[in-house]
């Protein structure tokens, strides 16, 4: 991994997939699950989880780049827009700084909007891999 | 919600959770379902994925505090040390900052081993939630 280098991903989330996750972690807050409630907030219907969201990370970096026996050290995250089922987006991870010693690497990790490109996750997460950084 | 205010809660996860949330999410990365990978690692046995470690803090701003209708803003996340699973954690959430105005608050969320008191995650979260702040 050099400094430039980087990952692009479409994703999308379905509904069955928040509510599995809602069950899997305890977060039932009604914004993610019922329309009705949803309805009611500035988002008008349900949103994904941010965390849901953020997981398109942990899965880049953990089986894709820079893959297998990646180690999370630390992740920021700013949850800029709502994200919603059934739209793709694209994940941007791409390398600012790598630590051949440390085999340590941070990385900025965005989600984009894929139709329209906006940003709708910003942050920067830290990695270490002994094999590949 | 007042600075200082706080909010605890033990939680684990099993194995099981681990392969649902790998399932889910798509993060395959063996160090978290490959005992005999892991055990090559530094950890020696399978390990939580962080993001999965830190839906707690979802689920507890979620549901609890604040509780129904809490949006994310931010997460800031540090991962001190790993996570393994049927090990009693504690999760803490407390009240740094509120801006009424905005309906937001910043808390330090952290996650402690519950036998030892050591520092698992760390970090800060920024909320905003319409009636409860």
């Amino acid at each position: 991994m050099e400094p430039g280098d980087n990952y692009q991903l479409e994703f999308r989330f379905t509904q069955n997939q928040v509510e599995d996750f809602a069950r899997l972690t305890g977060d039932s807050n009604p914004l993610h699950l019922d329309p009705d409630y949803a309805s009611r907030t500035l988002f008008k219907k349900p949103i994904i989880h941010g965390v849901l969201g953020a997981s398109i990370f942990s899965k880049i970096m953990g089986t894709l780049f820079p893959g297998e026996g990646t180690i999370y050290l630390s992740q920021q995250l700013e949850f800029k827009r709502p994200m919603y089922v059934d739209t793709t987006y694209k994940a941007l991870v791409q390398v600012n700084d790598t630590n051949p010693d440390k085999h340590t690497a941070t990385l900025t990790t965005r989600v984009l909007d894929n139709a329209t490109d906006k940003l709708v996750i910003d942050g920067e997460a830290l990695v270490m891999n002994r094999d590949r950084i």
